[in-house]
């Protein structure tokens, strides 16, 4: 029933993971059930075959970079929309069973993106600790408490549920990091603009790249559309075919976005639309600020021109 | 009152000029009355005080470029509306009272731009002529009438009114050559799109060109309008400060002009509004024909775009 | 024989112009001929065909826009090369015969670009008087000193000369209004770069004018080539077919300029370059002085992008 | 020793893997030492501390898309240069001990990006068999030699090592699947032009994507250079600062690439050069060959306009 609030959710898993930290950030998920899924093929086709209502799924990470399942599920099969991004820190432990000191560890199980993370910790900290390549940050803490591996790197609510010992805080290389996540549900209206939107897209280019990339940027410089994020991801033909994932401040009832998303729609091989929702805004260096429009491209220009184009219409020239 | 047909028609004088060939070819103007002005402000400022209705003007010829005075004219003071344009070609000829022969000749009074466009034929076949410097096209055929120069170049009219036998007809070097005129009246609204529209703007960019006017050009491209002249001229204040008039395929009420308007109107110091009116079609050579639309920038697509949008805005993805 | 100063001038006459003024301020014309010419053409053709070492002509004025006929000149027939630029402040005078008042002036003669540009000052100080067309600034002071008229807009070297007294000055509407005149050789090697010259370019680009001319602009831009003055004129092929006559900041011998000319000569289907010559610097408002290069685009970004490749080519990365 | 070919290579392990494979296809490598490492870190920085003379990893694959960390390790840390590329078809077997038939399986190992390549024919062929993520394709083809799972999805390499059986052969669902490997050697004149190369660049730009990257395309698209994969990466700084990683075709030494390279250099926050190298032409569909350049940016255009800017230098005008 479109507009009703979702109450199943379904997010990737396994429990203890940031990804969970993300969804229980959605008041009405607190209230919902919550069931972990094994892939994010999982929880999104859940979604399309009406057994979940929304599921939370990570889309990039501010040093690992998209996540390309993510990507490539939201941009192939039946349509799916965007409706919240959760941008949340990334925050690495080291976790151990309790009773265990640094001086014991002598191997560490991590999945290969957060051990890559923390290079430089380690690096100092256990320079002769063996670090295992697992397959998730809550396999990690799992082989950690069952006594696998000396120590995990894991993520907070890793530690907690496993019930493991903080033996280092914020070990990431970055401490800035963060994981950003979205919430996904069957297509429907866009919540109502907020004043301070993001639009998704994934734009499909003909086969002359450098052409057919300076149309579609300059889609949006033209109308001061900002971007704030582009991807690229192979489409699977061959090698040099790409899908372009782009998120623009803005929302899809904006007059200038609207603008610019026919103007991707003539020029492009194809473009789905993955959403408009409300920015998250988490706590930010000053110059991830949104950019201002540049000059004479700011709204009030915009509704100048248009009321300017009715008078000319109408013959009213001065 | 609007919507009334004018009667009372203003041109750029004296009689027998091309500008009243012009003018005789609309059809109410040989039912109205017809008044020649010493100027085309004269002209112009007679519509502006509501003393006529309309005024013939030149605008621009294929050899001697754009008639700056015209331009300027319609860039300043009350604004005026173009609302039709007449092109005629130029045929200049070589005329002297009735007994008189080529080898008779040996002054021939021209108006500067008259004998530069015949420079060829006046060398090779006047090569010891003396040619005089006159004000107009009919005060050569008036001198050459009244015996002051022995032949006159001018149009067919000066030749008719002025009782001048023809001694050589077509003289023009390029035998092409095509002067095109503008019907101006007070503001109103543009006649009815016809399908085949050409759009008159006058646009000011700011100090630094060659980003400015990318841009203006930009403005164009991305919504595949075609711009089929572009002139500039100073503004006046201070070499190197210009004013560009552009005319530009399509009408002022298609979605794609109203578009590439409205961004002019945003990026550009001031942008004129001249009119919207029939394209003439003259005797031209195929390369003139409308340039179709690039690839994605058709009617079609544009049709299709505004749907996509209205149902991505709708919520309905697929 | 090439390097010889020229001594043989000739300029657009008559005596008594602005042009005489213009030439008047170059050192060797002091020293050596000056002979006036009926028109630009037999000024340009006389240094075409050896004639004269050199002409002065008006390239453009900052009130009557460009000398179409200088430019037509310059762009056809036998390659010419501007080596100097002159800009004179343009004095307009009310000058009459000595004991002529204000209130005794009936009518005024004048070229009608002079009389345009003082219209404000006639219509406030002689609304009465007629205004009669001449075919120079020259030819008005002679009419006013034979008493055809009762007096004459010209040039203060025009009042000089047939001993009329002066009685109004600075007179144009415009008080800023200055000419360009140009001094034109044979071809030969450019004069030596000054650090603030200018180059001046002649550019056919083909039939499709936004994409085209967009290219041409975009040669400039990528390279923070300045553009001072673009002029468009009819080639005379067809209403809408033109040449653009284009200066720009800096010398042929410019790495930058180099790189951008060798940019247009790939895009364009013609570019006939007219010379790189020092700017001349006159009593200028602020805004009129050269603009700063764009970010990383100034002459040490420059060089230092050259010295970069030259190490990767070599091998060396860091 | 500068040009001494190299003798010493590692590769990304373990042994068995599609990266033996491309290294294999290397004749010097065959007369060489091949050392497996763990990770492509490890290649590198064998490379670099010259433990190594050159190591081959996987750069990109026409489904799984870039290779993070190969891009991220050539972006940063000591430079390093590509001397070559290698793609190789990726033909995914399935894979048990003698013996094992489809209806027997119950349990399949794969590295992720492995069973994702092979989903459909996993779904069609074994609908009821468990998945189960190993980190390598070389661990699923150990694991089922060791009977830890019924079969693996490995590569032909793999199987052939651990005296496994191929059940069923291609099993990928794209059957051109190709991964392009690149050789990694210490920093040192790039080879020769071979008449097809390719180029390597990473490119950061400043804040502002849309212009700052539509500048960056416009340097190449400007020149004529073709873009063929365009990927980006986060910096790690913050969400929203990438840097892209650019392959175009052509080669430092040639002119026309050389100025593109300049023109990055000027307008870029920072340029890394990674290499010219020859293009390996593999099996290729037509569409993927090289893009003639566009009108006016041929070879022949780039020595033509090259020789012209001499003659004008050198006062040649005509």
């Amino acid at each position: 029933m479109p507009g009703t609030p979702p109450t199943r959710f379904v997010y990737l898993g396994p429990e203890g993971t940031f990804t969970e930290q993300a969804l229980r950030t959605i008041p009405a998920a607190e209230r919902g059930s919550r069931t972990p899924t094994r892939s994010v093929p999982e929880a999104l086709d859940a979604v399309r075959a009406g057994d979940a209502d929304a599921a939370v799924v990570p889309l990039e990470n501010s040093i690992g970079g998209a996540v390309p399942v993510t990507l490539d599920e939201l941009a192939e099969g039946a349509p799916l929309t965007i409706t919240r991004e959760i941008v949340l820190p990334v925050q690495f432990l080291l976790a151990a069973r309790p009773g265990t000191t640094l001086a014991d560890i002598r191997s560490v199980a991590a999945h290969p993106q957060a051990s890559a993370q923390c290079r430089g910790w380690l690096r100092d900290n256990l320079p002769d600790a063996v670090v295992v390549d697992v397959l998730s940050n809550a396999a990690a803490a799992i082989s950690a408490a069952e006594g696998q591996h000396d120590a995990a790197i894991c993520a907070p609510i890793g530690a907690t549920r496993h019930r493991l010992a903080v033996l280092a805080d914020k070990i990431a290389d970055h401490p800035d990091a963060v994981t950003r996540f979205v919430l996904v549900t069957r297509p429907g209206p866009p919540p109502p603009p907020s004043g301070d939107d993001v639009t998704s897209l994934a734009v499909y280019i003909a086969h002359d790249r450098v052409g057919a990339l300076l149309a579609v940027l300059t889609e949006f410089a033209v109308r001061g559309v900002n971007l704030t994020r582009i991807e690229s991801r192979p489409t699977g033909e061959a090698l040099g075919r790409y899908v372009f994932f782009l998120d623009c401040t803005g929302h899809v009832a904006d007059v200038r976005l609207g603008e610019a998303l026919q103007g991707l729609r003539r020029v492009c091989a194809d473009v789905r639309f993955l959403g408009s929702y409300p920015r998250h805004r988490w706590n930010t260096p000053a110059a991830d600020q949104p950019v201002p429009p540049p000059a004479g491209l700011s709204d009030a220009d915009y509704a100048d021109a248009v009321a300017w184009l009715a008078r000319l219409r109408a013959g009213e020239l001065s």
